[in-house]
């Protein structure tokens, strides 16, 4: 009987540096809201999203018909056009250009990710997508919840759960972290809205009147596009 | 209407940074096994408890009929007569004496709090007995969770979760572990000790065969001591 590959959750990127992520796949979780904008935004058309850690950095790169997209403490910072709300990337806006984005959490987490074989951005909107990538690469597997400000945070991990209860048959997931999230998703499914609704991060958000955002990345399976980081560091559009 | 004190729930050191612990209280967590086995010897009848970080500390601290407890990867490392486990520290060994204890993951915890006001220990052994103790001092509380070598671990969090749920009415929780603790609880409290099966601690102590002292760990409400930190550094036995 073959062994199963293993499939770990790290609940915040201060735990990061504990797992080894050389030689394994990385999904990196921001659900509220940078991985769920990156999949709407190439969901809608865009070609490719380029995270980039510092506003400095997203105001530097050079190229044609650039979107420039920054977030920071849940808002757009002055001096940015685009933020990080899903759904400000329609087709009209995206449709075959490049975002340069930058938010407080995951863009950080992608960086961090780097060494892995494969990176990809996960989110309810492409969570059977990511089931299915993670199912057929059939390797080791980090689920990396980006948090907020290094803290643990509900909505990741519940994602991180959610991917883990799908494929609780066909990978080993003995670490602790893995376990607990997969409870709390079980535990929360048929109400996830409501659930999240209590996080901190909801509060927060909430105060900047973005509810409808919020309902929009609760909501499973709009995309079947896996953002994939390739070569170049640019997010692009993959598809199973 | 008075505003009401907050509890917190750090689920591991490398987080503990992120909480500003000054002026506020600490219950250190290390289920498995340091804070159990610091409750029952300190039950049975010793007069304190000195946690140390390192092994030549608790080599060096100088006293009478001292007790020197270490362990080092779940083991009693070599040179030491005692280890970390809780029944070992029986009324005939411990009455009247002091015990210098190291261990992994608990004793360093403990030693991190400091700055904190009151720093105490708990286990599933004083549950109540800590969530009295909270009740009582009403001021803000952070649930410190020593996992294991910096990562997360369930038995520290179901017990956090414990005491959450039982201060619910009392105390605001309004972050993101302290309510994904309580969740995970709330669906294990009737099956504790098959859910700790789970994690990956019980897997690493079984095989030194301390399938005795994790039941012991699982068991509710043994001692209503409350081990206190005090100026000298010493954890003494505390009583409502």
């Amino acid at each position: 009987m073959s062994q199963k590959a293993n499939i770990e959750v790290c609940l915040s990127p201060l735990l990061f540096p504990l797992v080894d992520h050389r030689g394994k796949n990385v999904v990196v979780i921001d659900v509220l809201r940078a991985t769920s904008t990156i999949c709407n935004a190439l969901e809608n058309g865009a070609s490719a999203v380029i995270p980039v850690e510092t506003m400095e950095e997203c105001l530097a790169i050079e190229g044609d018909d650039l979107i420039r997209a920054a977030e920071r403490n849940g808002q757009k910072p002055e001096g940015f056009e685009h933020g990080n709300s899903p759904l400000e990337y329609t087709p009209s806006l995206v449709k075959g250009r490049t975002i340069v984005l930058t938010t407080t959490n995951g863009t950080r987490c992608i960086k961090m990710s780097v060494g892995a074989d494969q990176i990809v951005a996960g989110s309810f909107l492409n969570l059977d997508a990511i089931v299915n990538f993670i199912r057929n690469e059939n390797k080791d597997t980090i689920l990396f919840c980006a948090g907020w400000k290094d803290q643990f945070n509900l909505e990741d991990t519940l994602f991180a759960g959610a991917v883990v209860d799908r494929l609780k048959f066909d990978f080993d997931y003995h670490n602790d972290a893995a376990f607990s999230a997969r409870q709390l998703y079980v535990n929360s499914e048929e109400h996830l809205l409501d659930v999240v609704k209590f996080s901190s991060h909801y509060q927060r958000l909430t105060k900047f009147g973005v509810t409808k955002d919020i309902e929009f990345c609760m909501t499973l399976n709009q995309t079947k596009i896996i953002p994939i980081l390739n070569q170049q560091h640019k997010l692009v559009p993959h598809l199973l």
